[in-house]
């Protein structure tokens, strides 16, 4: 099977930044076979018409718990909601069926906004692996290691037991993958952490976990005089599997040594904004040459699972803790959404552009609306004025899973009544938090 | 002609914020003259299912420069563009025509976006009165005063002359308002500035103008031994007529100042945060009670005109300026972007929230996008969730202007037609300033 789209503007994101302003992408399988300037060579089983519009590569979304939909626009205003209602609220009312209809819904959402890879890491995982599997997005997926009672596990050694038989699982998977997923620097015991990576070096895959994120976190580290990267190096599992999620708290110290030990670092803008926890060194990050990529974070902490709200949000934050508006170029912001985030998961090779050989991962934006033109700069015009509305077709691994800006495999009536049907024990748990929210 | 629109989620905005779950908004002309749960009393000429919808008020632009659509995604991450580009390229290739399509064109964007009144400064705003009277939506604008040479005038004399033939022309208009816009504190002379000032007093009008925004305007003061707000009170311009845009510098007794002359400050976070110049003092100034609506600014500094993307942004900001999530919670942020805009402008008694007798200016927003769900607290889901794509119906006095997201009074086909002929020169002219765009 041979697709080529044409017409379209696209942005490749290769070494040398190639645009075809009037360009082409040829598909066959799951793989790009030729792109360029024109029309191309030959003849394809289908065409699509790009014009007006840009080809880019598909986001890549780093961190992600796609499946705490049922939590949003619950307590966005309220302080500490993870201890004071999400887990208790968690450990009463998430269920194996919630944690399958939410992720779908929150792939829905993912894949309806141009995001063709993500991270995730939350509780029964292999719920979460179903509903990446049948809609066709590429998924990392850990399940969570953490030291106290949560949905599907007593303790941190029931959550490394299930990791490590999700790992079996999912081993060999072209599209799902698993990875590991302690929660965090003070909610998982020192011994937990290094188990969690040595099951990632078994399994020879990324680890990803919250750091440098809370007030709490910062306090605790503080207190005993270093901080939670220092500790997760002299615990021996920074090094280029590490893929940190937050790291909005960072010493000169922190960054060196993430540099030197070649981690990657997602980077939640919108998430991290509307809690007022702070905005992340990005740019120092940058100059150390950490990889650095973008996440959503869950759907109530930013609260869309849309990379365009991520994408606008980085370079805005950026310019202005530094003050300086020259700092992130929105090429630079799209890189990040897409090249970048492949190059955190080792994935560089893989996808992340628009080249021969790569995985057929990619994003058709339409310029028709209103906020597009005009266009001196596509960059910008998908940075500062798009969003998931002006979606038109996506990609994954070969596969059209949105077209005209509908999902082509997945039936959103049917998903959200079903979704709404399994939520109702859970809204009635949330009510007793009814005070915060 | 009797409108009622039911079954929506009704925000009214009222002083005791009434939301209505399953509410109406009945409609006879220009007016609300119902508004309750239920289905309401008697007929209708048309009867409007608003079911999954929310209900708000339509939304107030407080600053805006709407003919500088030619502008966008130019020279984004570029530092001082106002000076190196933006002045020069307005002199020599903004044109009457140009002005008029571009405004009709922002105007579209707006009405939308749900805007239904938005604040204009710029040059030959007749042109932009013109669009704004066809178009339907509610205006206030400010032909702009400038000391230097400016697109239709050479001086700051014939700015002001200018000013006061429009002030006279519109006189009496129920929708569209003269106001006086001297352009911000360095570049209008002090005798200027006191002339406008005058010409706001003999018209009863509001007076708007850039302040405390600028790196150099900030220096310069600095340099003085005061600020710029020091500077306009001294002056006597600080006024209940005052509408400050931006101030991003405000020293505690600047705030106490605008507080005390009754003056009103425009919050412009999309605009402040992509050019990295700072995140105003917004709380503060809500704790001396200093009435604050929010703006978009001009295209080419949000980069869209929709307050959707600026209600975002705006607790975000102040969330992290603060370090404290509990700021602005959201039904405060759909405050500032309808009734407390209107307040700026001392309308607040004829527009701006859902109540009987109001001028029907409304917003009928589809709670069917992915990330509108689920929906615990509707300000926040219109305010972390929404985005114009959202936008169903839009009512600008009384007149439906968007229905099923379509604008009903504008051709955008024909627009962008007409106005991508007319920026044919500009675009030549830009191409001179090529390495910084």
């Amino acid at each position: 099977m041979r697709t080529r789209i044409s017409h379209a503007c696209v942005l490749t994101l290769d070494d040398v930044w190639h645009v075809y302003p009037d360009g082409y992408v040829t598909v066959e399988d799951d793989r790009i076979i030729d792109c360029g300037e024109g029309r191309g060579d030959g003849s394809a089983d289908r065409e699509i018409d790009g014009r007006g519009g840009i080809l880019m590569p598909g986001m890549v979304n780093l961190h992600c718990h796609a499946a705490m939909v049922p939590f949003r626009t619950m307590g966005d205003d309220c302080p500490d909601r993870l201890r004071r209602f999400l887990f208790p609220l968690e450990n009463s009312a998430m269920t194996e069926e919630l944690v399958y209809l939410s992720s779908l819904y929150g792939i829905a959402e993912m894949l309806r906004s141009g995001t063709t890879t993500f991270v995730d890491m939350y509780y029964f995982e292999e719920q979460v692996a179903r509903a990446a599997e049948e809609s066709g997005i590429r998924a990392y997926l850990g399940e969570t290691v953490i030291s106290q009672k949560s949905p599907d596990a007593e303790n941190a050694g029931e959550g490394l037991a299930r990791c490590a038989r999700f790992l079996q699982d999912w081993a060999g998977h072209d599209r799902v993958r698993g990875i590991v997923a302690p929660h965090g620097t003070t909610t998982v015991s020192p011994q937990a952490l290094q188990a969690a990576h040595q099951l990632a070096r078994e399994y020879d895959t990324i680890l990803t976990l919250h750091a440098s994120e809370m007030d709490y976190e910062m306090d605790a580290f503080r207190k005993k005089g270093t901080t939670p990267i220092r500790f997760l190096d002299e615990l021996g599992i920074v090094d280029e599997r590490l893929l940190a999620a937050h790291c909005i708290h960072l010493t000169p110290d922190d960054i060196a040594v993430l540099a030197a030990r070649g981690a990657s670092v997602v980077h939640c803008p919108g998430s991290n904004l509307k809690a007022g926890k702070g905005i992340a060194p990005v740019r120092e990050l940058a100059e150390a040459g950490v990889p650095v990529g973008l996440g959503t974070d869950g759907p109530s902490s930013g609260n869309t699972l849309s990379l365009f709200d991520t994408m606008r949000l980085f370079p805005i934050a950026q310019k202005t803790r530094y003050h300086d508006r020259r700092l992130f170029p929105a090429r630079e912001v799209v890189y990040a959404a897409t090249r970048g985030g492949a190059r955190a998961l080792h994935a560089d090779a893989l996808y992340g552009s628009l080249e021969t050989g790569k995985k057929a991962d990619l994003v058709l934006v339409s310029t028709e609306g209103l906020s597009l033109f005009p266009m001196y700069n596509p960059y910008s015009a998908l940075v500062y004025g798009a969003g998931s509305a002006d979606v038109y077709l996506v990609m994954a691994d070969g596969r059209i899973v949105v077209e005209n800006g509908r999902l082509t495999g997945i039936s959103l009536t049917e998903l959200k009544s079903d979704l709404q049907r399994a939520m109702r024990p859970f809204s009635e748990a949330a009510e007793k938090y009814r005070n915060m929210i």
